[in-house]
């Protein structure tokens, strides 16, 4: 049989838009989501997840209500359930997002800027 | 309030053994690890769970009982519960490993080989 790995910057080749999750992986009913982000999202939160970025190029800013977590590549951050939070992206960054299969990016927030879930590449 | 991001290349800074787990942050019941694997590991199993390996790092064969999958530094393989694999790197290889919390390295094989669990850095 052939196995082969799954290779991040291959798959970031596949897409183009900005702030819409590309699932590429997952890991019994969690799933490993590609992201580019680019600007400013929305205040939101996951009441029933936390949620995990891990930046694989670019900076990017986790605003808390209290503060906030700068982060460049290869930084980890995990957002706990239930926290308010706000990507925020000076220029364009890569992210790994580890999360539950089913969550919202905009969580309870909703809105417009809400992604269609489960697009795989 | 100051927050920090978690840096995985200073994190690996804290520790040299081979094939001993680190467990850097957790995301609901699960954790991330950081690990350092170094020639061949055993044969094992993880009847519970799936087992993600991305590679920050050098390079690793995952061998399976009819294959084998080939990483370099940023590829990513979730190797699916109950199936038999072999990590083996040929020189020093850094692996970020995601799982559910309390899976042991060495699965159903044992032996000693296992790492003590939950040691964080």
């Amino acid at each position: 049989m052939k196995y082969e790995a799954i290779n991040l910057a291959e798959k970031f080749k596949l897409f183009d838009e900005a702030w819409q999750p590309r699932v590429i992986a997952e890991l019994n009913d969690y799933q490993f989501k590609l992201v580019r982000l680019d600007g400013e999202f929305v205040w939101h939160k996951h009441d029933e997840t936390d949620e995990a970025f891990l930046v694989l190029s670019g900076e990017l800013t986790i605003e808390l209500r209290d503060g906030a977590v700068k982060m460049k590549a290869g930084d980890l951050y995990v957002v706990p359930r239930g926290v308010e939070h706000k990507p925020t992206s000076p220029d364009e960054c890569q992210v790994l997002l580890i999360e539950p299969r089913g969550v919202a990016n905009t969580g309870d927030t909703g809105g417009d800027r809400t992604a269609r879930e489960d697009v795989w590449i």
